[in-house]
């Protein structure tokens, strides 16, 4: 008689898939892969050790007959059509009341509309973010569910147990109704973007102005990873300096081509803040930059047009200390950016987001995580209607006390020719939103004289237009 | 009996429709406009005098019926679903082969959808951009039409009667097939909200670090008018600065409250430059900026919370030079990054598009018109295959003479709290795309140690993957 008992189902057994699979095995819960890769399927039976306690099959009927009702099934699989096409050869399989899970990066859009589909058909869907790559989910990636409520809750104990912790409490959350879950992933990306942009501009400061080695940059890395700065994308690039290359006798990042490629979400992240009217611009240009990386062709072409601008002297220690401002200043830049963006979307999407609990499931197992999300996650915990993270009073003194050194940064490096574009559009972000009074009425006066676009006044309510020069 | 030998057919009698027809009927073609509003019919039939010449009606059937076939009927209403409802509401009454143009800010994919479909009735429908506001339709617009060529010709003589002219040449070419028109159109737009983003922050530095009065203000940018920096929006600028307000006793711009608003071609540009994956860094911006000056409430709050910079000290005259180099870099900088969207996305989209032909056609007429871009037309005619002017020979001069300058006033700007994230966006752009080495070999490491996503070598051919740290 075959086994009808295991918990936990997973669709692609790639090394996410893989990972997260033997993570749920190792909390007790028998889990059961599915791969049309063969050889997939045999890495994880082998790789699992017991049977009865993880298997894995390329035949849908013996996966879907393999799990307890109500099932519960996770896709790992790219988004975009895969997703569509895994659903439709799971449906004659499955029974009223199973539950699918969506862990990939899935548009928001798509999560709706899969929802609404397979709610038709009296099945259970529900986006859910997953972060931490390959190790993260194979030892406590940070899970953000979103949707239909009560399926979660069957899902609940499962993920609680794998999920990564922070202090004992795991780092996984009910987030909100239909795609909240996707929604917020892919803004973590979205400030993943940032912050990794922000990182390679100091890395770039640091080596072009101040001549530092892969040596140097890995102990300013790490000590910075000891004091306010510790965060998950820190501690891996001060790694990353020390990384051997095994082809030369190089160090394996200076081997590296410098073009960077992207999957999307951060690109998603920009377009729909733009059509919500959230500014979000250090995510943005983190976009940009991935872009202009990849024109190197282009890149090296107009090197050779332009003279670089006369070096400028500066000690290594001040520059060290500068850019350990800048890099504290924009990473806060980069979460308020992406919260506010997060605080509006709810509002817009109806997703009754918790910003409180978003910061805290984000400060252990993703790509984000840092010491930092305690504070912001205090800071919304404070204030549960905060939009922007500039105006909790928790802030105001750190990043005041980072700005004098921001603004040398970013006056150093336009002289040196050092593009530090994030950094440049986090200190753009910050002066014009603590700005009660910018120049956009020259703009409101542009518009209305060339295509009386109408304006409003300081003065008196209403919309005006003036026959300009008449 | 009834006339039935007008050229030309106008539907929309708002402000651009009323005086684009009048224009066509000065030109000595008859035109007869349309529009549900009593008032606007009446209001161009007075304004035009002599109804054999210009007339209007609010009745459909007398519209088309007093247009000579193949009827050429052009829409100047807003986009969106208003154009496919006048659509719909003419097509009972027309005749195989007549001519639809929408003048409108359509988005691309709505055009080349509405060819399609009005090419299977028997019709000719093409998108024709057309900029220069009320005053521009009135004189002279730069009009920028695209798809159906054997359409456009029928309407060729009128289109290049009504536009403007630079030295003889009218501002109006077929560009492209499909909705190259349109296309065009809307990265001008994006075009145009970068240099007027960038025109509000010099006059902010200028006011806000050297005091500079409304008459000074005038005087700058008149004078900066008559040199390179020629062009409409300098040209309006300096003159917005000496309109008295007629409600109270200062001058009118102080008056204007600092929120602008947008009516999405800049959105649209900046969401399709990511999803081509072409950098347009500056036009981002201004879309973030319009939306930061959206946030009142909370930009008076945050001002209250932090300090202000203390004061750098300079002098008018010396910020006044810095200035004028700054704007003059970031123009370029701007047409840069929206003339290689329009390059790439010919490719893309098969437009066909020749760059320097549209540089031409912006010469004069429109809102973006700048000496500048006689000097562009001619780097494109030097290179048509050029895909950014920064790499064309004539430009390496005189944007490398501004670079001291701008530099120069990125770091006052910074040091002085004072936003110009347009201008950090454009020496951003121009550091990174004149850089042969970017430091997003660290960020291809980052991805390839958290999340297995590979990367390529400077030093041979293929796809790598490394066990980072073991």
């Amino acid at each position: 008689m075959e086994q009808k008992d295991f918990d936990f189902g997973l669709v692609g057994l790639g090394v996410m898939g893989r990972n997260f699979i033997l993570n749920v095995a190792d909390n007790k819960f028998k889990a059961f892969g599915y791969d049309l890769d063969p050889e997939k399927v045999s890495a994880l039976i082998e790789e699992g050790g017991n049977p009865d306690q993880v298997n894995a099959t390329s035949d849908l009927s013996t996966f879907v007959g393999a799990l307890s009702t109500p099932r519960k099934i996770m896709l790992l699989v790219p988004a975009g059509k895969i997703v569509d096409q895994v659903i439709e050869s799971l449906l004659p399989h499955l029974d009223q009341g199973d539950i699918i899970i969506d862990g990939g990066n899935s548009f928001y859009t798509d999560t709706d509309r899969r929802e609404a589909y397979l709610k038709d058909k009296g099945l259970h869907f529900f986006g859910s973010g997953v972060s931490g790559g390959a190790k993260g989910a194979r030892r406590g990636p940070s899970i953000m569910p979103g949707g239909d409520k009560e399926a979660y809750e069957h899902v609940r104990p499962i993920f609680e147990a794998v999920a990564a912790k922070y202090k004992g409490e795991p780092c996984v959350a009910y987030l909100g109704p239909k795609s909240a879950g996707n929604y917020v992933k892919m803004v973590h990306n979205g400030i993943e973007y940032a912050m990794m942009q922000l990182t390679s501009e100091i890395y770039d400061l640091l080596k072009k102005s101040a001549d530092l080695s892969n040596d140097e940059l890995h102990e300013v890395f790490s000590s910075w990873n000891q004091g306010r700065l510790q965060s998950f994308l820190v501690e891996i690039t001060s790694e990353i300096f020390l990384q051997k290359d095994d082809l030369t006798d190089a160090r394996l990042v200076d081997m590296i081509l410098d073009k960077a490629k992207q999957k999307g979400t951060g690109k998603w992240t920009s377009q729909n803040a733009m059509d919500l009217g959230i500014p979000v611009p250090t995510i943005d240009m983190a976009v940009s930059m991935r872009e202009i990386s990849a024109l190197k062709d282009e890149r090296v072409k107009a090197d050779e047009l332009y003279d670089r601008p006369a070096v400028q002297h500066i000690e290594k220690a001040e520059l060290i200390e500068l850019a350990e401002k800048a890099l504290y200043f924009s990473f806060i830049l980069s979460y308020a950016q992406g919260l506010n963006q997060l605080a509006e979307a709810s509002k817009e999407y109806g997703y009754e987001l918790n910003m409180s609990q978003i910061a805290k499931i984000w400060r252990a197992g993703c790509i984000i995580r840092a010491g930092l999300l305690a504070d912001i996650a205090d800071a919304f915990e404070a204030n549960p209607g905060l939009t922007n993270l500039l105006l909790a009073p928790s802030f105001v003194k750190q990043v005041q006390e980072t700005l004098p050194a921001v603004r040398e940064t970013v006056a150093f490096a336009a002289k040196s020719g050092v593009p530090v574009p994030g950094l440049f559009s986090a200190l753009s972000y910050f002066d014009a939103f603590t700005s009660s009074k910018l120049p956009l009425n020259l703009i409101q006066a542009q518009r209305d004289h060339f295509g009386s676009h109408t304006y409003e006044r300081i003065d008196r309510e209403g919309i005006f237009h003036t026959e300009w020069g008449a």
